[in-house]
């Protein structure tokens, strides 16, 4: 069994965890032409990631509408321990975060409705890498919604805190309390693979961290740790 | 930037995954010509491989000696959270584990290591697969001490139990009161992809649990998850 990832594989692994964190149903897919400038890949080849979708019912396409997301059936199977997994380089000695990129835009769909704000509000998007003894760890994307980022706009070193949960409570007051995450497998995607010194379709962990204060979202981020170095351990008295 | 994974790249990654979990520094690395044969690559493409490794401070290659491995310099970054992460799918309806194989043999050197054996004594080796409604979502390699392991060989319904540390408890007063977990992001092996029904080179979710007793370990299992089936969820309170 030969190893190599076929381009569509690699191209419909890629889609498949950008579109499930980014998209809700119904919504309509980018067109074929935009994916194969995308990925600099012919036609032949999304369209052959296209129908491996198509197969797993994940998308619809309608003759002459275009294609649309429906995303996974059943809901993944989930395990639900109670405690913390927090910014795994915020306490460790030659550790810093550079910030990247910041912006105001309006976030991807899915990431609007774990904010609870309606799809066409924008919101303040950070990019930034964590990096250890120089090296990069973490790539992470966070979504602030306007009053809350705003005011971390202003000041680069708060910024560059590891920890922006931590900055928003102790200088602006946010009342975090809780944080839901979801940890997955997946490729490193051409959006970040190079900002992490990673090729293009090896593991990444993916850590997805939604802040709340009671109910309240107050933000969201999306983190990608280097698969080969980075994991989550574990010790588990109460195991049963 | 083209998705496509090259040959080299997926090699790689595939031999970091499997060496990290099965060797210790200063381990013989199998040959070229072996790993020719297993991959059914060029020499050429094994040869980028390693020179990739060897770039990356992983292996050292002595002319004439062979290869051995070295492995990671600095240890990877840790998070230690300590609430359950147990069989995902044992408490879910419309599932099942059959057992694949099972042996006795010589495990890989760690497995011997995390074990307390010396590293050439045998163990009950089971391969399972956890099934969901009928669909693959967990390959399980288990890995136990002759004593321990003899026991359930007796019994394909012992053996087919998701959760052996509860077999084990519940009937055979094995005493596990502690589970050490890791959770990593790796590529599919052609080890288990076909069993998982996955691709070679897709994204997977590993998680590696050490049962104990005391401080006796009792025994391990290394577990690979659909990366497209599954992740891990959290609900943190004292987030800090």
């Amino acid at each position: 069994m030969k190893p190599q990832v076929p381009k569509y594989v690699t191209i419909k692994a890629l889609l498949q965890a950008r579109w499930e964190r980014e998209m809700l149903r119904g919504d309509r897919l980018p067109s074929e032409k935009e994916l194969c400038e995308q990925f600099q890949v012919s036609r032949a080849t999304v369209q052959q990631a296209l129908a491996l979708f198509e197969q797993e019912g994940l998308i619809r396409r309608d003759q002459g509408r275009g294609s649309f997301y429906i995303g996974p059936q059943e809901p993944r199977t989930r395990q639900e321990p109670s405690r913390p997994l927090e910014a795994v380089i915020r306490d460790r000695d030659g550790t810093e975060t550079r910030v990247l990129r910041r912006g105001i835009e309006r976030p991807p769909a899915r990431v609007a409705a774990l904010l609870g704000l309606p799809r066409d509000e924008r919101v303040v998007v950070l990019e930034r890498l964590g990096l250890v003894e120089g090296a990069p760890l973490v790539f992470i994307y966070s979504y602030l919604p306007m009053a809350v980022g705003q005011r971390l706009l202003e000041s680069e070193a708060e910024m560059s805190q590891m920890s922006l949960a931590s900055v928003l409570n102790d200088r602006h007051g946010a009342g975090i309390d809780r944080v839901d995450q979801v940890i997955a497998a997946r490729l490193s995607d051409p959006m970040f693979a190079q900002e992490l010194g990673v090729d293009v379709g090896v593991p990444v962990l993916e850590g997805e961290r939604v802040y709340y204060a009671g109910e309240r979202p107050v933000f969201c981020a999306l983190s990608y740790y280097r698969g080969d170095r980075h994991y989550f351990t574990l010790s588990v008295k109460d195991w049963r």
